[in-house]
């Protein structure tokens, strides 16, 4: 039977994609080694990474008015350099806070500039977006940050936060190549990569050029996005197998009709998994219809002594890591771009036996 | 034929180690899965964790007295994480320089702390390591750094620096596990994975706990040893690819012997090329006999017109990557822990009936 991998990150390739992982282990491009073998100075390595730039500017329409930077340390290194890069510690940045990715990544910030957040921060798990009077905001603020889908809670925003004129970024780990977005809207926007993008060990940033090495603070050269603008991530060794990676996924989202194809199926995804989860008195989802993410679709039983019943079943079903996270409870299927309409309908398939066996 | 890659890093794997990727590449540890799309909190991958820091400790006689860390950023991470960690504004950290690479970590300190160099920094390519007089250096300086073995100009320390009993700092990215020495006697060791642990996205750390999370200086989260120390490297989702092909290369040295015999098959394909080009009137090396790297052998046509034909017609013959850093010209043949002597072999055959046909 085929194997669906529901989890939340690293996560789900496409097939394909693994095949010519396969294919190319023991000769890369001609090389007669594999590409974790090569040079990053050689020229079949840079060439690949051409590609690979170029191919994510085309896919998600981004024009030279921004640099597009691949810097390790994931999203949580992000949390420090936007802060130590574009403010500093007389400077002023707003957070728009709706799960638990957020909550972290103000935390950070906090220790480099004076951060606000839109809201009162909940300790409780959060089911929709607070609303916030924009036009109260610090106009003179460094930049506004949020978090365009939480994971954990399956917190997505469908429209725009309004920003009362202050520069956005925006954390779309979980949903950049999910869906389509305007990138001119934004200043900065970052994904690590094992979600829809690849796997661990990168984060794609998009920066506008004009506010890369304005900064006075004294930065590590490499927590300096002028570092990696200027040398188009060349500085040092990169993980250079996640970026061959992130190239293959890339030409894989580009042959299945790009970002607004990719979204459409999402829709779909999503949408027929939340339908059946609505429809049961057995399943319940909390989160308000309007924010509800179509990426990462968590759902409780309603008799929670069940849920070691489901996992291991579901598990068995070769329906893998539906566990919820710990700070949330319940289950969740994290449904991004590599798991295909199949994974949906075998799962509701499952849920929808165990419904009638332990209803 | 067989291809026998020179590459200086990322660099050669041993072929049973990429064997086992392809073979686990559908289906890791009965997961369904690949390892790089399973996630890092399963317990399949901790128990992965588990593993490669035992057997990175006892491979290398590492003591609980010492913190072991996986650490995204490579080696030039290392260059300022050192300094903002154990050092401040206000201390004093003191380098030997004896290739590029040095040069690189005390500019880049220099930026967070007062540094000196033991001798003065030379602007050509370094064929020895200075001397200094150890009973003049700075006993209250944080700490003493050096680089073990310079990969651009081959020149390696065969034996430990002199430092006045100033905590000792070392940059082992192109030597660590391929000869041994003992841990205790340093502070602090870190090596970047591509040349003899893996590929590229991850960096080795070994520290003395007691180090550890006593800075005063105000360091992202990222950046701090203690962040690592406390969570051994899950406090964010971690490169989990490189981190399983570590443990892959790991249980290959140990299945080869462990780092002594690795250390005598390294002495005897360095050695073998050495004489090589010793009684050679065609080719070069300037490396002082007492600092010849066992694992960068760079050398040089006396005639350097011959440069390009020499590259061409080794790369014909499946004799990968032998182009010196554009830094110190000529050739190098990086001849890591994962190079064969039956590569050695070849490329003395091969460099014999070059020298026959154009000498």
């Amino acid at each position: 039977m085929t194997v669906y991998n529901f989890s939340a990150g690293p996560a789900a390739l496409p097939l394909s994609v693994k095949q010519q992982i396969a294919d190319e282990l023991f000769d890369w491009n001609g090389t007669g080694c594999s590409v974790m073998e090569v040079s990053h100075r050689s020229k079949e390595f840079t060439d690949m990474a051409d590609e690979n730039e170029a191919l994510a500017r085309e896919l998600l329409n981004i024009t030279d008015e921004y640099a597009v930077m691949l810097i390790p340390g994931g999203a949580r290194l992000q949390y420090s350099m936007l802060p130590i890069n574009i403010s500093s510690p007389q400077g002023h940045a707003i957070y728009a806070i709706n799960g638990h990715w957020g909550k972290q990544a103000i935390k950070e910030a906090g220790r480099f500039t004076q951060v606000t957040s839109t809201a009162p921060i909940s300790d409780d798990v959060y089911a929709n977006i607070p609303a916030y009077d924009a036009s109260s905001l610090n106009q003179n603020a460094d930049y506004f940050h949020y978090t365009s889908n939480e994971t954990l809670e399956g917190v997505q925003w469908h429209r725009l936060p309004e920003t009362n004129g202050v520069p956005l970024c925006c954390d779309m780990t979980s949903d950049l190549l999910t869906r389509v977005f305007d990138v001119n809207d934004y200043t900065m926007i970052y994904a690590s990569a094992q979600k829809n993008m690849g796997i661990a060990g990168i984060t794609f940033v998009i920066m506008k050029r004009d506010m890369i090495g304005k900064s006075n603070n004294l930065i590590p050269t490499m927590t300096d996005y002028k570092t990696y603008a200027d040398t188009r991530s060349f500085y040092n060794t990169p993980p250079t197998f996640p970026w061959y990676v992130m190239l293959l996924v890339l030409r894989w989202v580009k042959a299945q009709g790009g970002v607004a194809a990719i979204q459409q199926n999402n829709q779909l995804k999503s949408s027929r998994l939340y339908d059946f989860v609505d429809q049961s008195d057995f399943y319940l989802n909390k989160v308000a219809p309007d924010c509800r993410s179509e990426v990462n679709v968590p759902f409780w039983l309603q008799d929670e002594s069940l849920n070691q019943k489901f996992l291991a079943e579901s598990s068995a079903t070769d329906l893998k890591a539906l566990k919820g996270h710990m700070a949330v409870g319940g289950m969740r299927a994290s449904i991004y771009n590599a798991v295909p309409i199949e994974g949906i309908d075998a799962l509701i398939d499952f849920m929808r036996e165990f419904e009638r066996v332990n209803g």
